[in-house]
């Protein structure tokens, strides 16, 4: 039998390993791709490797660009990361189009691969303050990618799932222990020290450990201070 | 009296050329955005900074992105471009999802900028070949570009123009000359020489050069072989 083909977004995160997790468990024949992508820090594309390694995907693809030139976020450009919890509005950290972009390359390489299914793992209770990532967009993304790409032509459309999209940090945690996601392996922090451990402080740290908590299991991260 | 902004895709070709001229016309402060994906050739990005700089920019950002790692396109992979006049059906030239990919990066360009407008040079009449130069397809991004930014909060959305959408070659080449566009300094060959002149012979050559004696204007372009 062969497995259908599924373009994964790996991102190095908790919620982006569960996502491959699910689309592993689905049955898709898995390709990773991640983005090199002006971060402050390369921590999380090291976790990304071995988190496809470890999911024993098809390949695994790093695309380098550079967002840096036009700067505009926290992630990428010299704006402060923020602490202490979530504010309200569009957060800082937000990376313009981000998602756009992302979902842009998962459909060309979807398009050669011949695979009409594309996972991201975005959340829209947990991140409510990104565009990117709630349903509506998704779905204006996937009626795109169909007209700007030979599916038009050909009667077919792209699948873009979004398994996370109404889960809260806690279940998403529950589903990727299920699944044997190994949390060790990913990473979450905007702001980790040079040794790769996550600060404890910033939205993501405090997010991610609250999920932990919340779910009642321990939470395997390292720590420079733990929340 | 301030200036609104543009964002505009700038590949280095006539098509494109054109765009840029007409946007500043239309009298928006032009940020044109170019992008090194991997082409066989980069005369087309030299072509593309000589354009910028002839028209007077705001700035020109070229982004790098290496879509050879995919390949599935004969600008791209190890496929051989096609000469001897249009086939049917999508060519081989067409490169999956670029469009999508280029107008994601000028969405986030645009929002860091505080840009409304974004300039493409697609052309329905010359390339129904490519599902991503459609005015479906064109309307369906901006839809995509509004939901997945701080436009859908703040009540905005995207302007994509397409004003080259509905023009036969020679009408693109009439109103550039109309607008001052040295030609000299644009590029079609999918297949230049390496000392940047066109072949002569290829799909893009072969519509160039018809656009010409269709506008009945002198062909600028160096050839090594005239069509």
């Amino acid at each position: 039998m062969i497995q259908p083909k599924a373009v994964v977004l790996l991102s190095g995160g908790l919620d982006s390993a569960t996502c491959l997790a699910i689309a592993r468990q689905e049955g898709f024949a898995c390709y990773a791709l991640s983005f090199a992508y002006g971060q402050r820090h390369r921590v999380e594309l090291e976790c990304a490797r071995r988190i496809a390694e470890a999911a024993a995907v098809a390949r695994h693809v790093v695309i380098n660009i550079d967002l840096r030139q036009w700067g505009g976020s926290a992630l990428t450009d010299d704006i402060p990361v923020p602490e202490g919890g979530a504010g309200t509005g569009i957060p800082v950290t937000y990376v313009p189009a981000r998602n756009t972009i992302f979902l842009s390359f998962a459909t060309g390489w979807a398009e050669v691969l011949g695979a009409r299914d594309i996972f991201i793992g975005v959340n829209s209770l947990d991140y409510s303050g990104y565009p990117d990532c709630r349903p509506e967009f998704i779905k204006a993304f996937a009626e795109c990618a169909r007209l700007g790409t030979k599916a038009v032509d050909e009667g077919w459309h792209f699948n873009i799932h979004a398994p996370l999209q109404y889960l809260k940090k806690a279940d998403i945690i529950r589903r990727g222990l299920e699944l044997g996601v190994d949390y060790r392996l990913t990473h979450s922090c905007y702001n980790p020290a040079p040794d790769g451990r996550a600060c404890g402080h910033c939205d993501s740290c405090l997010l991610r450990h609250q999920g932990f908590v919340d779910a009642g299991v321990p939470d395997p991260t390292p720590y420079t201070d733990a929340p």
